[in-house]
Formats: structure tokens, C-alpha cells, sequence
């Protein structure tokens, strides 16, 4: 393992983080409010340790896949805990394990909050936490490949550990180019939706901050009525671009370099789309009675349909009261989730392809044994190699679920509540149901129970793999 | 497709069925029942149908898995349709789809029963849903290659089709012998259950129906109490047995040729008995608080998981009332199963086992590219074919298993129901928790909902694959 490797790129993660606090700083001096200064203290603090850590690199510069998972998982780790000093210094949070949960919710891109009054937090404490999701949306080590003066075999490990999906999603072949590309059409749509918000009458603080949300696929909201208080037209728009950020960004980047044929032939985004067309007219369907309107139902149907794919967790309604039969189809997205090489969590709808492919394949060997057939996805054969890692993933993601619905359950709250309250933090969702639904919070959970579902949290951003690689003892054995 | 040799097939198990009719005839002699005419009639239109259909053997004699997997499959729905007769016609339980329901949950050896009030059927029809469960738990298909005059191809497709596991329980070369070994050790250890629990006093109708229920670990009770108001002994007795028939009947074949050694180390009966032990002792802790003394909670708690792991499912106590802990561990031990080769449902220990291997092995090769390393099974190399056919079964019992719940969640009972009543179907269990736990059952549920569990049953015991070739339209297409 070379340690000095990762302790130069975790210093780079502390310096960004610091950099990044200066935001917070800023909405701080716009509302005079004093709790701005935890940032301005924590933001010198990381910037001053991590221009120490990574004053010299280190001279060998050997980094295989075991160091790319291990950086990422700890540079997650370390990014959260320094993340979470204001809240707690300030006292806004006044429980060190609660500010943990709440950033580390808030990088992951979950967004399950563990208060119950979101809105007495001071304003930079709100945008902070806003401005986490866009951070740890498109990810923070991607965006230090796209700035950092290294070039060499370390950047592809780094980005496959910390990119969604089956197969690392290189745009172009240049590593730091593709970190580049991603990071431009990642901030330019958010520009755009923030001023169609702006446009649309919205203040411009809740613009800002509705705007990370949806691009990180967060749902941390700045109200405790989270989405339920703006117009309509706002909520549409949000809900248009939270299904937008689901997508893959390959797509974009075809339509970019003047591709649209390809892009549009996507397999993965039309199986997505599919899915969210079906999945909102049966439940505009089933939910007709609850609204005056069978537009209105169709609205909050569309909205919690995109909102709960894309695992982003905001709120129109307390969904929690729908039928049992919407409620079923809204759990059932939160495993699916969003495209690979979106900033959206859960399992990815290209993995679920192509694992109902392999099943299909399977069952056409039985029924025609001559037959030989390649399983295909986005026009191309399925390397054996995707297959495993599919595959594991899969059962990892079982066995990781299972025992995290058991270790929450000590604390005796309902089995609703303890297999949703694991299912929106291992897709990074943000609310369940029952007591963890829209309307509750993740508050009630006792400590042990929070570090289990902020192990969760990191290990469905980081699609398990780092998390299992950093607390595996091969890992840290003498001889390897 | 060979429909001949199909028809010839179902043929044969309508002969056999008409002719274990006979049992409840007897018990209605015994009891004087006049309805024990419906088993009678049944029966014998069985018998004249069965001896029509397999009269001649076919000429054309090409039996492939296809065939394999459809005359299972088929035998299964056309056993349950005449099994229901009696129920049916007797107007014992007035609804079609009710008294199908009760046999499929029969044969399958589920358990899960539609009857509020079980002590209200007559002896014979208590006992034929008992003696569904022992004449299901082998496979009636295994029973009849044992005794069919045939010698060929078919067989061996019909016995992978029918039995449960990744891999095919040959113990020998022979499938026909094997067979015959597999059913007598299935019948001595069920007639040494029926002597003990006569030497503890039990009355020999009931020490024949849980006896039945325990070698099947079917699980329909014949007391509203399930397994409540027997002593301690008698349950005692009734765990132990169940226990045993979940193991793997390898290791008593490898008792009997006299290779002790060899049978004590079967990888699955250790990972099986060690998960009891450990399930045991966190649940008995768990619920310590709830029993007069500590050793009364270590019997309930051992008493439930050996009758949920071996997916039995009779109770004798109300463990819906248990801490949720328990209640997850019982859940997670409804989806483990038992061992393959035996006669219990769910996923199956050695599934599970292989699956976490292939994780551990993807990690190691994470942390160490240049480590080779084979995934092993009972000191054996995994054949490619078994691991891919052991992801193919995750995959399609994560589907089907959403699917159901989707399904029946449209009767909007609450979600821990639905979910847990998908569960105790499809892993062949009996009762859950919520409206269908153990002082429940599934009469509640639409005559839908009650089709799509139907379908589960009978799924999860032939382990999906030969319902879904048979309802494949692949199967039927004319080119094939």
C-alpha cells in the first residue's frame, strides 16, 4: 500500500474543502450572521493541513486499483468529518454523531436529515449543507482529477472508484479531459436551472440551493415543507431537472460533440425514461381520489416518481399516506435509481439491464440448448468481466442490505420503517417511510443505528466496493 | 416440444395421485366421514384419466431440459388442480381459488393457509393437507421416476427440474436408484417421528399429520394453536426432526454407505447448523424478557428458527409479538432457507455460501491483481455453468420477488404484510408477520393477490425455472 500517495491526495481533498467553504462564507457575510466564522475556522484549518500534506509528492508514485479504492473511501471519510465541524462547533448541531450523519448525507447525495426544523439553521449552514450535494454529486475527487498537475496511472483508479455505474465512464481517453467535460455540463445546467428559477420568481437563495439539490440528486431542502410551498410551475421545473441529472452524461456529451443519433439511441436512458413514464401513470392512477384533479394527481405523481429515481429526496406531498400500491412502486425506484455516470444513486438501471438479460439469456439456453447468444447493451457485447462485477456488486448490495436492516432493528422501531430507513440511505434517497417517511426525520435512530446508515450512505455513493476494499484485513496485510 | 411424452408424464402423476388418495380414504373409514366419498371419486377418475393418458408410451421418445422443466412444472398445477378437489366439492372450503390455494401451499410444502378456523375440516381433509406436504417435500416426480418403468435421457431432466439446490443430488450414477435411496431415507426418518412422538403420548392422528408436516417442513397445522398446546417434549421433538430434514440428504446417504468422516464434512450442514446456533442464541437474548426463565425463551426462540430456516413454519408462539430484532432475524432466515438436496425451500445455504465466495474472491482481486484464486464448494472447484446459474436464480427471485409485492400491494394492506407474505410463499414458509403472521392467515387477500402467491409457491418450490420456461413464449414458439 503506498501510504505517501494517499496522504498527498487527501491533502488535495482537504485543500479543495477548504476552498469550497468559502461559499458558506459568503452567504454569511450576505446575512451577517456570525456562525460564518466556523467555516472561515475549519475552511484555514483543512486548507493549512492539506497544503502540508501535499507540499511534496511523493516520489513513488506506484497506484494500483487497491489504492484508488482506499484513497477514495478515506478521502469520503475525511472530507465528512471536517465537513461536519460548523455544525457542531456552532452548535447548531450540537451532537457530533448527528452533524456526522447530516454532512455526511449531504456529500453522499442522500439527503435524510436528522432534524425535525430544518429551517432554524443560520442561512450559510443551510447553503452548506446544499452546497454538498453538488460537491459529492458529480464527486469531489473528480473534479480534483480535473485540476490536479498529475498525470500517469493513478487517475483512472481514482475515477473508477469514485464514478457511478458498471464500466468506468470515460468520455474521451484522457482521464483529467473527462473529469473536465463532466464538471463543465454538470455546472452549466445547474446555471440554467437556477435561472429558470430565478425567472420563475423564486428567490434566489432557495434557487441556489434547489438547484444543488437537484443536480447532486440530493434533497437536502431549505424548508420543512421541503418542496411543498412553491408553485407548481417550480416544482415541474425541478422535477424536470432532477430527471435530467439522472441521466448519463455520456448522452450530453454526444449531444455536445454533435451526436444526437447516438445520444438518443441510448439503451440505458430510454429503459430510464420508460420506467418513469410507466411508473407515474400508474401511480397518477391509483392516487386520482387524494387530488381534485386528475392533473394535480398527475403533477405529484411526476414529481415524487423523479424525485425518489434519481434518488434525490425532495417533496411535494406526504407520500407516506399514498396507497399501499404507490407506495410499493416508489420503493421498488429506490432500488432501480438512476443511469450510471449520473450524479444519481441506487442500483442503476444499467446494471438491472443487463442482469435481466443475463436471466433471459439463461432461460433461452435451457428452452433451445444449441442456441448461442451474447448478451448486448448500448449496442455493443457484455465483457465477462462487467458480468462479475455486476454480479457481485449485487449480492455485495444483498448481504450489505440485510445485515444493515438487522443492526437497526435493535433499536425495536417498526420493520417499515427499519427496511426504508436502510433503503434510502444505502440508495442515497433521503426519506422512506413510516417514521423516516417525507414528513419525519432519521432523528429518532440511536447512535449505533446512525453509524450504520452513514456506512450505508458512503458505501451506495461509492457503489461498495471502496468501503469493503478500506475495511478489508487482505487490504492492510504486511506482505501485500 | 415433445407433447406426447409430456401427456404420458402427467399421466402417471394423475395415476400416482389418485392412488395416495387412498390415505385419506382410510382416515375417513377410521372417523366415519362421508366426506371422504369426494377423496374416493377423485381419486378414481385420477386413476381412469392417468391410466388413458399414459396407456402407450410414445414412440418418439426425445426428451429434452425443456421438456423437463414443463412436465414438472405442468404436474405441479395439474397435482394441485385435482388435489383440490375434495376441499372444493365437499364445500369444506366453499372458493375455488381458496381450496387451490390451500393445496398448492400443500404440495409446495408452505403451509400458508386461507382457513381461519383449521379444527373445522374433517379428519380426512386435515389429513390429506398433511400428507400433501410429505408427498410434495420429496417431489412427487422424484417418487414416481423411482417406481416409472422408463429408462433414458428423461430422467435425469426431470430430476434436476424437480429437486431442489444449484446442483443436481445425484447420489449415484443412476438416477432411478437415486431416487429410491433419497425416498427411503425419507420415509424411515419420518416413520421413527411418528414413533417417537406416539412414545411421548401424542395421539397418533396428530403424531402422523406433524410428522408428515415436519418431513414435508411444510408446516399446515391441524390445531388453530399450530404447534402451541403440544409439551415441550413433543416440540422439542418436532424441532429436532425439522432441523434435520433441512439438511442435505448426502450426508445421510454418506451415514448409511458408512462414510461418517466424509458426511461430517459437508461445508453446507456446517454453515446451515451454525447459523441456527448463532439465530438461536441472539433471538433467545433478544426475547429473555418475554418468558418466565431464560430456558423457556431458548426453547421458543429454537423451536422458530429451525421451523423458518427449514421453511416449515409452525409455531408455537405468536412471534409477531417479538422485539423487531428478532423479527428481522427470523425474515433473514425466511430468505437463507435450508440446505439444497433436502426438502426445504428458500434461497438455499450453499447459494448463499457460493454467492458471498464470489464476493470475497472479486475483493481479493481487487486488492491483489496477480492472486489466482478459485471459488471452492465442498473441497470441490465451482464449475462456471453452477455460479452462473446460481446468479441467474438471485436475479429472478429478486424479480419475481418485487414483482409480487407490486402485485399484491393493490389490495393495499399495509407494506410488512405484503412484503412478508411474498416472503413466506416464495421461499415456501407459511406464515409472516402482520395479517398473515402466525395467528393470521391469507384469507384477507383479493383472489388475484391470492394467484400471484399461488404462483410464488409453486416458484419458489421448483426454483423458478420451470414456471418460467413454461410460461416463456420462447418455449411454445413452432421453430423450436
Amino acid at each position: 500500500m503506498n501510504i505517501g500517495m494517499i496522504i498527498y491526495f487527501l491533502g488535495w481533498v482537504l485543500k479543495t474543502e477548504g476552498l469550497l467553504m468559502l461559499l458558506p462564507c459568503l452567504i454569511a457575510v450576505i446575512y451577517q450572521e456570525a456562525s460564518g466564522l466556523y467555516f472561515l475556522g475549519t475552511g484555514g484549518f483543512c486548507v493549512i493541513a492539506g497544503w502540508l500534506m501535499s507540499r511534496k509528492k511523493p516520489e513513488n508514485t506506484v497506484f494500483y486499483a487497491r489504492e484508488g479504492f482506499v484513497s477514495v473511501a478515506l478521502s469520503w471519510i475525511v472530507l465528512s468529518f471536517f465537513g461536519c465541524m460548523p455544525f457542531f462547533l456552532s452548535g447548531e448541531i450540537p451532537r457530533l454523531e448527528d452533524a456526522m450523519f447530516e454532512i455526511i448525507s449531504g456529500f453522499t447525495t442522500t439527503g435524510a436529515s436528522i432534524l425535525s426544523d430544518v429551517e432554524a439553521l443560520s442561512k450559510c449552514m443551510l447553503m452548506w449543507r446544499s452546497f454538498s450535494h453538488w460537491i459529492g454529486g458529480m464527486g469531489v475527487l473528480v473534479f480534483i482529477l480535473a485540476v490536479l498537475p498529475l498525470a500517469g496511472g493513478q487517475n483512472i483508479h481514482i475515477m473508477r472508484a469514485e464514478s457511478p455505474g458498471p464500466s468506468v465512464g470515460k468520455l474521451v481517453p484522457r482521464v483529467k479531459l473527462t473529469a473536465k467535460i463532466l464538471y463543465v455540463i454538470y455546472f452549466c445546467m445547474t446555471v440554467v436551472q437556477i435561472l429558470i428559477l430565478l425567472a420563475s420568481g423564486m428567490h434566489w437563495f432557495d434557487a441556489v440551493a434547489m438547484s444543488f439539490g437537484s443536480a447532486g440528486t440530493g434533497g437536502f431542502g431549505i424548508l420543512n415543507s421541503s418542496c411543498g410551498s412553491y408553485t407548481m410551475f417550480q416544482q415541474a421545473v425541478i422535477a424536470v431537472f432532477m430527471t435530467l441529472f439522472g441521466i448519463n452524461f455520456n448522452v450530453y456529451y454526444l449531444f455536445l460533440i454533435k451526436r444526437p443519433k447516438e445520444a438518443l439511441r441510448c439503451e440505458e436512458m430510454r429503459a430510464y425514461l420508460g420506467i418513469i413514464l410507466v411508473s407515474i401513470l400508474l401511480i397518477a392512477w391509483n392516487i386520482r381520489g387524494y387530488f381534485p384533479t386528475l392533473l394535480e394527481a398527475l403533477h405529484h405523481s411526476a414529481f415524487q416518481v423523479s424525485s425518489i429515481i434519481t434518488t434525490t429526496g425532495y417533496s411535494t406531498t406526504d407520500f407516506d399516506l399514498w396507497p399501499s400500491f404507490s407506495k410499493t412502486i416508489l420503493v421498488m425506484l429506490m432500488f432501480i435509481g438512476a443511469c450510471a455516470g449520473s450524479t444519481g444513486g441506487g442500483i442503476k438501471v444499467s446494471r438491472l439491464v443487463v442482469a435481466m438479460r443475463t436471466v433471459k439469456k439463461e432461460l433461452l439456453s435451457v428452452i433451445h440448448p444449441r442456441s448461442v447468444k451474447v448478451i448486448t447493451f448500448e449496442g455493443k457485447p457484455i465483457e465477462h468481466t462487467i458480468l462479475r462485477s455486476i454480479n457481485t456488486f449485487l449480492v455485495a448490495y444483498a448481504v450489505i442490505f440485510a445485515l444493515s436492516v438487522l443492526f437497526v432493528s435493535i433499536d425495536n422501531l417498526d420493520p417499515t420503517t427499519n427496511f426504508t430507513a436502510v433503503a434510502a440511505t444505502l440508495n442515497n434517497i433521503g426519506p422512506g417511510l413510516g417514521i423516516v417517511g417525507p414528513v419525519g426525520n432519521f432523528g429518532v435512530y440511536s447512535p449505533f443505528a446512525k453509524i450504520v446508515l452513514m456506512f450505508d450512505m458512503l458505501a451506495g455513493r461509492l457503489e461498495l466496493i471502496p468501503m469493503l476494499v478500506l475495511f478489508s484485513p487482505a487490504t492492510w496485510r504486511k506482505n501485500s
